[in-house]
This record gives C-alpha cells, structure tokens and sequence, in this order.
C-alpha cells in the first residue's frame, strides 16, 4: 500500500477502481444513527457491503451497537479489527465452525442465529466443552420464505428448547422483510411491513409471556429501515447497505435521503461507433445483477450490455465526444455484489486520495 | 497453506469450498488440446476462467502454446508464473499500463489487442523510450458489436499504419464469435461461424495482399471452438473455458465431450420446509447469471433460489431425507463468474484433496 499516492487526484489513477467518497458515506452514516437514535432501537448495520472492519468502527463511532455478519469467518474479521457485538445473522453449521464460534466467543461476543434445534444443541455441547456461553437469536420466517422457524408455537417451543440448553444463551429473535423492499406503492408497503413486524414482535411477547428473556428483535434492510425503525416493538435494525446507498435502494425500493457514495472509475478502451463507447469494467469489476450501473455526473450516456471485461455505453449527443483514454465514473448499481469482487476500497475526500482500505472479509465465504 | 489437510477426504471439508476433479480438468485440457492439433491449429486457451498460473502451465504441458488474458495485471500474473506467450485480448489504455506492458515485454512475450491507432501509437511510444518491440493484434468486430474495428478497408487501413509503427510489430488478427454460441440449430449455428470466420480471414488475407505479415488469426469460445477449428484459415483458438467445462456450454451452447469438472461443496443450513433446504452458499459463492447451478449426483433436488448468502433447493421426494449438516455437491453454472468471488481452489483426485491453489489472478482488474 505504501505505493498508493495518497492525495492524488481521483481522476489520475490507473483504472478500473472502487471509489469510496467518503464524505458522503460519512454522512450516510450519520443519518442512519441518528435515525435509529431518534426512532429509538438500536443500530447493529449489516457489513456485507463493505466487509471492513475500519469502516464497522466508523459506525460504532457514530452510534452503532455493533455489527451484523452473514458467516463466521467474516464475524472472525470484524473481531480482529476491533468488533466485539456481531451478529452473525445466519445458520451456522458444522464441528469446526461451531469451535471457531467458541474460541471467538474469548474476544468477542458473538450472537449466532438459528432457526431449528439440530443447529443449536450442537453449538451448546462445544461451547460447554470450552467453558463459554455463545448468545443465539431464533430467526422467524415474517414472509420472506427462505430460512427462519414459523411463528407461534414453533418459534415458542424452540425458544423454550434453548432455554433449557447450557452452553447457549436466547438473545432474541430477529425477522427479514426483504420481500417487502421493493414494492412501489408506498402506503402498501408500509402496511405490509408493519404487519410482518407485528408477527415477529408478536413472536417476542410470547417467547417473554413465558417467562424467558428475548431482549433482542432485530430486522430491517436498507431498502426498509424508515419503515421497521417506527414500528412498536423492534428494538434494532440492520440495515447497512445505505451507508453506500445504490441506485436499487434509491430507484427501486424508494429511499430518498441518502446519497450516492460507492463509484467505480473507468477508462474509455475502445469507440467503435459515433455512439458507443466502451469501458474497461465489465461484470468482474461491477455487478449488473440487482441493477445497472449508472453513470454519475451529467453524461447523456447510459449502460446499455456488460460482458465480463467490458462494459458498453450507449452515448447521447452530447456524449459523443468521449475519446478512448477519458475516464468516467459509474455509480455502483447494487454494492454488494461489486464489493466481492475487489481487494480495496480507495477512500476519496474531495476526490483526493486519502485512505486505501483492503477488503478483509471478501472472499471470507465459510 | 500447511494447514490445509492435504489427502483429506472432499466431503469432511468446511463448507463451502471450491472444488476443481483434477481428473477430469486434466481429460478436459487433453481432449481439447488433441482437438486443437488434430485441426491444425494452435490452443492458446483463455485463462479468464481460472486465473491460475499453475493452471496454464498444465495447459501449456498438454500442448497450448500460451495462454490469453482480458487484463494487464492479469497477463503479469501470468507471467511471474512461467508463462512466456501471452495474449491480452482487450485494449489497453492509459500510460501506466503501456509502462507495465514494456516493462513485462523483458521477461515475456505479450499480445496486445487493439481496435484504433490511438491506442497502438502511444504503445508504440513508450516501447521505443524503453528499447523494446510489442506484438499487437487488431481486434476485429465479426458481428458480436461490442469492440473491433469494422472488417474490410479499416482492418487494412489500421494495419498499415502499425505497420510504419516503430515499437510494435503487427501479430495478426481475432475475432470473436461470442453473439453465435448458444445458436439452438446447430446446422445454422455452424454456418454463421462458418460466414464470420470469413470475414475475418478475408481481413487477414487482405492485410497480407499488401505485403504486410499476419501470422496469427485468432479466434474461438468453449462454445464453438469444434466448428471454429475447422474453419480454414483459423490458426489458434482462445477456447479455454472446457477444462471446466459447465451446464452453459453442456445446455446452452450444447458442447458435448467435455466434463463436469469444477463445483462448490456445500451444507445444508436450514430445513425450513419438508420440499426446502437452504445451503451455505448464494450469490457471492456462485454467480448464477449465465446459468444456474445444478447438483451434482442423483438427487432429484433443484436450485430455485439464490441469495447473497442462501442457495434454496426445492427436493423432489428421494431428496427429502436431506438434513441439516448434511453435504451436497453442485456444479458450477459458469465458470468465470463463479472463479473470481473465491480465493483458492481446492483440487481433488479422486475425492481426496491433492493440491490447494491460489487463484492468483482473481481482482487484478486493472
């Protein structure tokens, strides 16, 4: 890294490249506490879209209670960078996970989700082996139907099932409305959101009307988080991806107050015709799946194919005097997938280098 | 690397891990390397799906003559690891990469692809500063409308004038016939190769007619290559994509002899349903954009859903006994998109693990 330029100018880098603006993601960061601040949960951002742990510490700085990781050798990043209230918000299964959970349980203090007993006893018998108590939180299915236990007395009875189990400790339940982000009718998704999240507070009266301590109802995307954040009962959110905030977040789920942060900037390689151009990124460098890339300033240009390595624009007139060599800046369409994808994040403040952050949990897929 | 536990059987490891059946990888590059002499032509086998030097050695052992790169840091890549004869079939723009081409040009034999002399002219100029000479090779567009130079008295036009170019020497020409794979009538299918081979070896006969050499006419996908190497004229096919081989050239481009060579093993996390599993891999495990992941093995299970971090099988009836914990193995859809989210493959001869590669290549994206 010492070979980095730090105060370049963005536009003289060597591309494609994966840009942060970091004052704008800061900003995105305050907005996000200070929402959860207001609206009274706590915020525990998902870091799936930035998979570094400098950037978790910048959200607990500005208010976050931790964090949020979807596998354990992600969790195990964010603990070596500092992390010590991770979420990891999915099943964790297998003898040498559930001993990386238990010796990560020394540093840190990880919740692991569930959503049957088959993955809790097992988890409970290593950490009685090791002398350690790991926190669990039953994951609820409120509608989305992929993983999580049914509501009612399902959720009840595995509740009761690790109360009665050493080694584990019930933290809480947490529910996922990401069926719900996308609907255009805003009334309407309000409604159905606030009706999943009665279901999964539901969940939690009941898990309490039986005398057993659930502190912890957690849900809530990016896409939703105005939302979940007012609905009576959720007590933490998290939502992360907003930090960047993505043209999907913006045009298809509707979010308004965040502003673009995440970019990649790419040269013009080839203009094979008055109106196309093309650019050294393609699918290996900018994940089209969720939504295009967009590009960012005033261009009348619009993506129109990515292949693997190139990427094509379809140029307006007032475009067209783009020439092999000039650089461009896309807007990433959906940073999740495009964060996987790249070894480094290059901090930008004014569009002068000033912090290059290598990706420490991509690639982290067990 | 040490800890890895070399001679392990392939279904006691974590999940989920990229596994390469090096004996049929290895049938793979034979077949296609006796194909590609059996036809007269050379194999210069496209390195995009693996991004593996030790990966194009075996190649180059088998009979390839080099191997092809999309990236410049790729082609180094490439280079450290002993591969003298590359081919970078893109363009490549901007001064710091012309500097790192002339500097590779010392201890390798790079290609550069090219579509518009101002790409070849500053190349051209950075080669002479540094006393040396680099091939170039102009792309040329046969239909596929992404990049190339319009075939006819452009090709020509820009072959003369690299031809007055000190610095670089003209290799030849590609092209490539990436929008006719998945042609579902196979006699029209090789027919539309047939008529755009011509094309593009009229362009080579052209720039030879006016006395300028031209060696190399390059061309040839995994999806076409058999009816690519018979077209005359052709003298090396970039197919490379075989030695994997995928259910999108086996189904969509209908590639017959090769085999199922690369998969992902996975767990099962949660059994939400008694027709639902979900395992630990999704969207940042396997790209399931060109085709989806099927399994491999007798299950009567289907992929039906990708998420980030879920793969969701719907079970037939045989497949229902699946339980949580339980391994299941899945071929890759394509290669390429799946290749890049990892780190290290994991390559086994006969199910046990003989050899742990790092997927050097993987985010060189400059």
């Amino acid at each position: 890294m010492s070979q980095h330029i730090f105060g370049a100018d963005k536009f003289s880098l060597d591309t494609p490249v994966l840009c942060i603006d970091l004052d704008v993601m800061e900003s995105n960061i305050e907005k996000m506490a200070r929402y959860c601040r207001e609206h009274g949960v706590d915020w525990r951002p998902h870091s799936k879209c930035h998979k570094t742990p400098a950037i978790a510490m910048r959200q607990i700085e500005a208010g976050a209670i931790g964090t949020t990781c979807p596998k354990t050798s992600e969790a195990e990043v964010m603990a070596q960078g500092g992390v010590r209230d991770i979420l990891i918000a999915n099943m964790v299964v297998g003898e040498r996970k559930l001993e990386r959970i238990a010796a990560m349980r020394r540093w840190a203090d990880p919740i692991v989700a569930c959503d049957h007993y088959a993955q809790v006893e097992p988890l409970a018998a290593v950490c009685r082996r090791r002398g350690v108590t790991v926190r669990v939180l039953i994951e609820v299915n409120i509608g989305l139907d992929r993983v999580g236990i049914r509501p009612g007395s399902d959720t009840l009875a595995l509740a009761q099932a690790i109360d009665k189990l050493e080694g584990v400790e019930l933290a809480g339940i947490m529910g996922y409305e990401g069926h719900l982000l996308t609907i255009s009718d805003l009334s309407e998704k309000e409604e159905k959101i606030r009706t999943a999240m009665k279901v999964l507070v539901g969940c939690a009266e009941s898990i309490r009307a039986a005398g057993i301590a659930c502190d912890i109802v957690s849900a809530g995307g990016t896409g939703s988080f105005h939302i979940t954040a007012q609905c009576p009962g959720i007590t933490e959110l998290q939502a992360g991806g907003g930090i960047f905030m993505d043209p999907f977040y913006r045009n298809t789920c509707q979010v308004k107050d965040l502003e673009y942060a995440l970019t990649v900037l790419a040269t013009v390689v080839s203009r094979p015709q008055l109106d196309r151009a093309v650019l050294d990124c393609g699918r290996k460098t900018m994940n089209p799946d969720v939504h295009m890339p967009v590009l960012a300033g005033d261009h009348d240009a619009e993506v129109v194919r990515l292949s693997a390595e190139h990427c094509e624009l379809k140029l307006g007139t007032k475009s067209q005097g783009l020439q092999i060599g000039d650089k461009v800046e896309l807007v990433v369409g959906y940073g999740d997938f495009t964060t996987v994808l790249h070894d480094e994040f290059f901090g930008f403040r004014k569009n002068q280098l000033e912090t290059v952050w290598p990706i420490l949990g991509r690639g982290k897929l067990q």
